[in-house]
C-alpha cells in the first residue's frame, strides 16, 4: 500500500492506495473521529459492485450510513441531482459532523462532494473513487461541481476531502474503454509535469493495461503525487493549478458540442492533448517528434487522437470553449508544453490555430 | 457617513452605511478592481425601486451590468432559481473576475450570494441590502444559502462580499411592517452583546421608527459593528457565531411550521426571542424583569411576542427544530442569555420546556 500526504494546513488529509482497501473504509473514518450518521452516494452502476462492501464497512466500525443512489452518467450531474441528495440527507438528518462517502467515478465523486460542500454550509467527505480516472485526478484536489446544461462544471466548490482510498481492486470492475479513457490523465501527468513517468507509460503500458498490481500502485500513486504538489502549491487555481487543465479546454468543448456520452472525459481530453501539443509545437518550439511520440502513446492506449469536425460544429466547438471557466477578458487562456514535462501555463492561441491542430491529426475511427 | 471594517485578512472588506449610497455603487466598484461584466441580481419588488439606480451608477463607471430579477419571497430562494440565474450568467459570460452584486433583501442576497459562491466556483460579489434585515444582519458576514423545501438555508456557502453597502435611503420605500420586522435583530444584538444599546433602543424607538437620519445611521452602523465583531472571531460558525441565532432555532421551526410568508423572518424571531428569554429565565438566572422589558419593546415595535399552536403544530414545531443546522447529536443546542448583554451558547433544554416558553406569552393578534 501506498500512501500519498496532501498538505493544505488545516485541510490536510491522505491518499490510500492499493488492493483491499475498500474493507477497511470503516475503519479509516472512524480514525478521523467524525459523527455516527453518515451517507454512501453511489450510481447505480456501481451500486450493485461495490456498495455492500461499503455500506458493510461502515456499519462494522458503528456507523450508521444511508445509501443514496443516483442515475449513472454525466447528465445526472445537475442541480435537481443535488436537491434530490439533500432531501435524502435531510431525511436521515445528517448534521455537521456527519460525513459523505463518495464512492463511485468522477461524476459521483464531483457531485457528491459539491453536496457535501454546499450541505448544512459543508459537511466533511470521504472519497472512494472506482476508477481510473476519478482516482488519478477527480477525487483528489477539492475541486467539486455539477454541469450547467452543456456548460461542464460550470457550479461548484473548493472543498477537500477528508481521506481518498484507492483500492486498485475496484478497477477490474471497470469496462476497458473506462480504464483506457483514465489512463489519459495519467499520460497527462507525464506531459506536464514529469519525463519520466512518460517515458515509464511508453515501457510498461503493456503491464498497466494488464493491471498488474505493483506497476498500477507506482503509476496511481506518482500521478497522485504530481496533483497533489500541484494543488498544495495552488489550492483555489489562481494560477499554477491550471497546468492540469492540459488538453481539456478543447476537450471540455469537445464533450460539450459532442454530446454528453459521445466521448467519455478521458477520450475527449486525449484528442483535446495532442491538439494542445500541435499548439505548443507551433507557439513554443516544442518538438514535433515529441508530438508524434505523445500521438503514438494515446494510440497504443487505445484512446482517439483525433476528430473530424464539420464547419457548424467548429464553430460550436470555438464558442464552447468561450464559456469554459478559464476565460479572462474573453480569450480562452490554453495550457501548453515547453517540452515533455514542463507545461506553460496562460497562452492566448488564436482560434484558426486551434481548429488547425484539431484538423491535422486524422480523426480516429469512434 | 458611517464606516465598518470587517477584519477577515485576505477576505477583509468594508461596510458603508449612510443615506445617498446607491449612486456610488460604480464608483466603489471601481476601486476593487474587479473585471467590467457584472450582473445584478434583484427581485420584482425591488426592481422598480432601486434598479435602475443601480445598473446607472455601474455602466458611469463603465461596467457592463446584466440584470437578473427572480420573484420576491422566501420560495424563490430554492435550487431552480440558483440554477436560472446561473444560467442568466452564462448567457451574459461572467468570468471570474466578473461579480454578482446583491440588489435587495435578506432573500436576494441569501440567493445571489450563493450563485457568486458556485458560480465557476466562486466569483466576487457586493451586497447592497434594501431592507434592515439585510443591512443589520444577512448581507454582513458572508453566510449564504437556500432553502431545501420547508427547511431554511439548509444548502449553503460560507463567501464574504467584497463590500457592502447600506444605503438608508432605501429604507424610506421599504413597507412599515418590514422595517419592524428588520428591528427584530437589531434588538437581539442589545440582548445578546449590548446592554447600552439595548438601553438606547428603549429610548430611541420613536426616532428609529421615523426614520430619523442619525439615529438610524448609528443604530445600523452599532449593529454591523456587533456581527462583525462576532464574525472575525468565528467566521465558520464553529462556535461563538452560533450567538447571533438567539431566538432563531424556535423562530426558523415556526416559519417552516406555519408556512413561509405567514411570518416575516424578524416576526418569527421576536416570537423565539420572547420564548428563548423565558428559557433563560428558567435555566441560567436570566432576570424575569428582563424578560418583560424584551417583551416590551417587542411589542412597541409592533412585532409579535407570542403564538398559538395546536397540538399537532406543536410536534411539528419540535421535528422541524431538529433538522436545524445547529442540531448536534440529534439535540438541538440554545442560544439564551445570562443578562441583558451576554448571550449563552450551546445550551440543552428539553423539549417541554420549549412549548411552555411558546405557550407562555399571550399569542399575539396576527
Amino acid at each position: 500500500m501506498r500512501v500519498v500526504h496532501v498538505p493544505l494546513g488545516e485541510r490536510s488529509y491522505s491518499i490510500w492506495i492499493g488492493p483491499g482497501l475498500l474493507p477497511q473504509l470503516g475503519a479509516r473514518c472512524a480514525a478521523l473521529g467524525l459523527g455516527r450518521r453518515c451517507a454512501v452516494i453511489t450510481d447505480r452502476r456501481v451500486l450493485p459492485l461495490h456498495a455492500r462492501n461499503a455500506l458493510h464497512s461502515l456499519q462494522q466500525s458503528g456507523f450508521e450510513p444511508a445509501l443514496i443512489t443516483m442515475p449513472a452518467g454525466e447528465p445526472a450531474k445537475c442541480l435537481p441531482t443535488v436537491q434530490a441528495c439533500c432531501n435524502r440527507l435531510a431525511q436521515h438528518r445528517l448534521e455537521r459532523q456527519s460525513f459523505i462517502v463518495a464512492l463511485g467515478g468522477g461524476v459521483v465523486g464531483d457531485l457528491a462532494g459539491f453536496v457535501a460542500a454546499t450541505y448544512l454550509r459543508g459537511v466533511p467527505f470521504v472519497q472512494v473513487p472506482t476508477t481510473l480516472l476519478a482516482q488519478v485526478d477527480s477525487s483528489v484536489g477539492g475541486k467539486v461541481g455539477v454541469n450547467l446544461g452543456a456548460a461542464k462544471n460550470l457550479v461548484g466548490a473548493f472543498h477537500q476531502p477528508r481521506l481518498v482510498l484507492c483500492d486498485l481492486d475496484t478497477l477490474r470492475t471497470l469496462p476497458p474503454r473506462e480504464f483506457r479513457a483514465g489512463l489519459a490523465e495519467v499520460i497527462k501527468y507525464g506531459i506536464i509535469a514529469d519525463a519520466r513517468l512518460f517515458r515509464r507509460l511508453e515501457r510498461d503500458l503493456p503491464r498497466l493495461l494488464a493491471l498488474q498490481p505493483a506497476t498500477l500502485a507506482a503509476v496511481v500513486a506518482r500521478c497522485c503525487e504530481i496533483k497533489a504538489g500541484v494543488v498544495a502549491r495552488d489550492e483555489t487555481e489562481t494560477g499554477l493549478r491550471a497546468i492540469l487543465n492540459f488538453g481539456h479546454t478543447i476537450g471540455h468543448a469537445l464533450e460539450a458540442t459532442a454530446g454528453y456520452g459521445a466521448y467519455l472525459h478521458g477520450e475527449a481530453i486525449a484528442i483535446g492533448q495532442v491538439a494542445a501539443a500541435w499548439l505548443s509545437a507551433w507557439t513554443l518550439d516544442f518538438s514535433v517528434a515529441d508530438v508524434r511520440r505523445i500521438t503514438a502513446l494515446f494510440e497504443r492506449a487505445g484512446l482517439p487522437t483525433g476528430v473530424r469536425l464539420k464547419p457548424t460544429q467548429q464553430q460550436q466547438l470555438l464558442a464552447a470553449m468561450r464559456l469554459d471557466k478559464k476565460v479572462s477578458g474573453g480569450t480562452a487562456r490554453f495550457v501548453l508544453a515547453r517540452q515533455l514535462g514542463a507545461a506553460a501555463r496562460d497562452q492566448r492561441v488564436p482560434d484558426h490555430l486551434v481548429l488547425k491542430a484539431l484538423l491535422t491529426q486524422p480523426p480516429t475511427p469512434h
